[in-house]
Formats: structure tokens, C-alpha cells, sequence
């Protein structure tokens, strides 16, 4: 009985409509490197810069400064995206700063420049985006993978999601961003946001409105000093990690602009990536797992530069 | 037929001999502290000094220091805890340096303060201790939730583990502590050491031998500034982030040791906890997800000070 109904509740949950685990290639698999090499240029595309964020930091003691950038995902989040967009245009962001590094867990941000000043032509507060009906987005890429969390899980537009038989939802994933809020599942709005830095936290998914992810920088994210404070907040402004700015790709004159291409996720060359990732075989790697977990898949981008 | 066969994989997976996934509390679950508060005494043990690792940082520029503290796992890997007391007893990890910080993978040290000098009394190359027979470890505490990459998870002693019919072993956990090689299986020793950072990855399981797992100090390894090297290496020696030693607690006189206690993975405050974070339902988490992932459960570690 209990045999029973643990395959049933395995059924319902990887087994609806979920295509079949591609075989074993024959030989060695080739490296990422080796299939980026050999992808096509339509099999790469290039990042909206009006859905595109850049986190400029300028460094602390000429160390740790760079560009972290965001790819936004309004589909998913459309009010949000909008709101975090108008804030940028406002100025809400300049001379913010990372406020909470919790270890294995989030990295978090917020205009901190001057707590008091509210948003003026922006909101602080939004309704939930937690989920959307599945059938509000068709390009879901599915990997067959059985996922701890979700009956499907896959990639839309190259940022991880799941999806149930009524619902679709972005995943927290590392480097994907959220919005912070309070308990109040209708609180945020988008003036706080945060990063997954360590194992990914997928009990958050559909709890938390996400919009997007970080596709350069996560080493900035990622290795700030941890907050030592509760859940990880600092507890001096001292200790604040600040950014310059977070501005909106297309606000920047071209020249200013960082130009990414990612890989389509619905590419023959993303299925021999993700195949080849999951029965890696090589001279280091010599037994095939045959599986891959979702947030353990990582979706290659490059410099428009190193385009073919 | 597809629906067969993927039937019939994840029952082989997943279902086989698993208990049921317990069902929800009534109400509100309790938080971590909470569920400790409650706890008693015999639900935890002391770290055995005989099986712990101090990993002392000075720091530098007066951030970053602290120590790390390592449980080793001799039962999994008898021959490689054995020779990294070997070394750490002959001072071989005198003065050494972590070499590598890939983003999102590991952190990785070894002794590098005199590069050129082999070990004297341990060795530098073991056969790999992957797996152990299933029946070798009977008091494996099974975490019923479903897993992408083993058809059976829990914990042995507090540490990360799964099984599948015949075999037993460590799993890639964040904090987990595993033996570097080059790409010969047997080409470790445990002069080289890593501890995973980011999302776990674990398709590293039964490729590369493990020893333990870090109970205090993550917030340290994971922090170190990205290595810009091929594969996070940091490029100079100048970036190396240096240890004092690696010593073994019953080494040092008790005044210099850091007491510790873990809770126990077969108590039922753990049995508790585990089931009140996969149910978590609070005034900030509305809706319970009813499953939680082995990487997502954190064992619970406190100061022997702490102890009621």
C-alpha cells in the first residue's frame, strides 16, 4: 500500500507528459567549451537592453568592483519589471548598497543611500507574480530530469522554471533574483532585491515574486563578506557593499553597454550541452550519472565579441 | 510505453523500500530555534577531537580570519582520514594557502608554502574510497524525499549520504570536504582538499573520494575572492588566502579547542525539524511545499556552551 502510493504520487509528479531521459552518447562528451565552439550563431541571442539591468560597483579597496547584469524576465513578472525599471529611471538606485550576504543563501539589495526617501514616481508595494497560468507560456523547455520540488522543471528564454498540470513559475536557482518582502505576500514591490547565492533554496519557489537572473557577475554576488547580524543583515552601514547605480541597458549610450549573447535553450546545441553534462564522460569523469538536476545546469553566455 | 518505462525507472528510483513522506504538522511549524529549544540533551553528541579538523585563518587586513572546523568521516573513507591525520601531525599543512575558488563549486587548499616538499610520513596517493557496501553502514537515518540523483538519501552521523541496492556513499552537499586527484581514481591522498560553495553538485558523487563535511566556518571558505585562473585557480601566489595549520582537536589542550555539538540525525527533534522545514508554514511562508531536498537540510550545530 504505501509501495503504491508512492508510485503514484511519482507518477503525478515526473512522470505526466515528461519526455524520455536521452541515451548515453557514444565516447566521451565533449566539454561546454566544445559545444559552444561548435554551435551555430543562430543558436545564440543577444539581451533585450530594455530588459536588462547593470549593477555597477565601484570596488572597495580596489577590489571587488565590476558589472553585475541582470536579465529581466517581464513575462513572468511584468509589474514588477516595470516598477523596478521606472525606480531605475527615477534614480531610486544611485548610491545603494548590499545591505545582507547570508551565507548559503541570499545576497540582497536596496536603495540605502537615503532609507527615507520613498519611491516618488514608482510603487513600494505590488500584487504577487508567484505564478501564471501554464498556458501563458508556450517555449517551455523542458528537462526530463525528476526534480525534489516540481513535477516539470525546464528553461523559458534560458531562465529555470516549473511547471505543474495549471501553473508555470520561475525557480530559485542560484543567480536568480527575487524581490524582497515582507510577510505580506503583496508587500514588494522591487525597491529590495536579492540574489540565490548558495544551494538553491527551492522551497521559496511561489512564495517570493522573481524576475530575473544574473548572467555576469555572480562572483561579486557570491563573495561579499557575510553579515553577521541576523539573517545575515550587516549591522553597520560600514560594512555595506555599495553599487553606483542599477541602470537599464538601453538608458546607456551603446558604447556603454555590455554586449551578451546567451544560448538559446530551445537549440540542438543546449540539448547536447545539457546530454553532455549528464552523462559526462572523460578522462577525469568516468561514470555516467545519467541525470542532471535542474539548478546544476548552467546556461552558457559570452561576449558578443567572441560571437563565430 | 514511455510512460512505462519512466514508471518503472522512478519506482526502481525512488520507491524502493522508501518510507512515506511524513504529512504535515498541524499549524504553524516551529522554526529551527524553536525545534532546538525543545530538544534534549541525549539528542545530540560532541564532535570526537580524534575526528575534527581546526583549520586555523590569520586573515588579512585584519578581515577573514577565523576557524574553520572540519568533521571527519572515517567510517566512509578509513584510509584518507587516516593520512590527513598523518599529515597533519608531521606538519606537512603548516602554512598552507586555499589555491582555488571556482564561483559556484569549490573552494580548494593545499599545502603550498613549500610546494616542492613531499610528504614524509603520509602518503601522497591512496586508492579512491568512493562506496562502501550498503550493509556496511547500518544507521543510515533515510530522508524520504525525492532525489534527482540517488534512488535513496539521509544522513550517517550528521554527514550527507545516499544508497542505491548494493552501495553507500557521501554526497556533494554544500560544506561537504572532498579529496582532490588528478585524473587518475587513485591518485588522491588527501594532500589536496576542497569544500563545495555553491549549489551542490552532485554529479560528483562516488567520482572522487570524501571526508567529512565543515560544522563551523562556511561563511569563511565561501567568501574567499573568486580565483580568475583556469578553473578558479587564483593566478598568484599573492592572492593565495593562507591558514596557520591544519591541526586534529585532541592535538591542541582542551582550553584551545572549540566544543561543539551536532544534533543527532536519528532523534526525533531532527525527525522534527526536518519535517517543520519541509511543511514550513509561518506568518512569511503561506504555503507549504511538502518535500525538501538533502542539500536543503541543515544539521543543526551549536556551541557546547549553548547546551541546556
Amino acid at each position: 500500500m504505501r509501495i503504491l502510493s508512492c508510485l503514484a504520487a511519482l507518477a503525478l509528479a515526473a512522470c505526466q507528459s515528461a519526455p524520455a531521459i536521452p541515451a548515453a552518447p557514444e565516447g566521451n562528451t565533449p566539454s561546454p567549451a566544445e559545444v559552444i565552439a561548435a554551435s551555430k550563431p543562430d543558436e545564440w541571442r543577444t539581451l533585450d537592453p530594455e530588459n536588462t539591468l547593470y549593477m555597477d560597483f565601484p570596488g572597495q579597496n580596489g577590489k571587488g568592483g565590476g558589472r553585475v547584469i541582470i536579465e529581466l524576465a517581464p513575462e513572468f513578472s511584468p509589474n514588477h519589471v516595470a516598477n523596478v525599471k521606472t525606480l531605475s529611471r527615477e534614480g531610486f538606485f544611485a548610491n545603494g548598497a548590499v545591505t545582507r550576504v547570508q551565507d548559503n543563501f541570499v545576497s540582497q539589495w536596496a536603495q540605502a543611500a537615503d532609507p527615507a526617501r520613498p519611491p516618488q514616481r514608482g510603487v513600494e508595494k505590488l500584487n504577487a507574480e508567484f505564478t501564471l497560468p501554464r498556458a501563458a507560456i508556450a517555449n517551455f523547455d523542458v528537462l526530463p530530469d525528476p526534480d525534489t520540488y516540481a513535477p516539470e522543471v525546464g528553461f523559458v528564454n534560458g531562465i529555470y522554471a516549473a511547471r505543474d498540470a495549471t501553473r508555470v513559475w520561475l525557480t530559485h536557482c542560484y543567480g536568480m533574483v527575487g524581490v524582497g518582502r515582507e510577510n505580506d505576500e503583496n508587500s514588494g514591490g522591487g525597491t529590495e532585491l536579492y540574489v540565490i547565492i548558495g544551494h538553491s533554496p527551492r522551497n521559496l519557489d511561489r512564495q517570493l515574486t522573481m524576475l530575473g537572473r544574473v548572467v555576469q557577475g555572480m562572483e561579486i554576488m557570491s563573495s561579499f563578506p557575510r553579515g553577521t547580524g541576523d539573517a545575515g543583515f550587516y549591522k553597520t552601514p560600514e560594512e555595506y557593499q555599495r553599487y553606483a547605480d542599477i541602470k537599464i541597458a538601453s538608458d546607456l549610450p551603446p558604447e556603454q553597454r555590455t554586449p551578451l549573447e546567451i544560448m538559446r535553450t530551445d537549440s540542438a546545441s543546449f540539448d547536447t550541452l545539457v546530454n553532455s553534462r549528464r552523462w559526462r564522460k572523460d578522462d577525469f569523469y568516468t561514470k555516467p550519472v545519467g541525470r542532471i538536476g535542474l539548478c546544476n545546469v548552467t546556461v552558457p553566455v559570452r561576449s558578443a565579441a567572441q560571437a563565430g
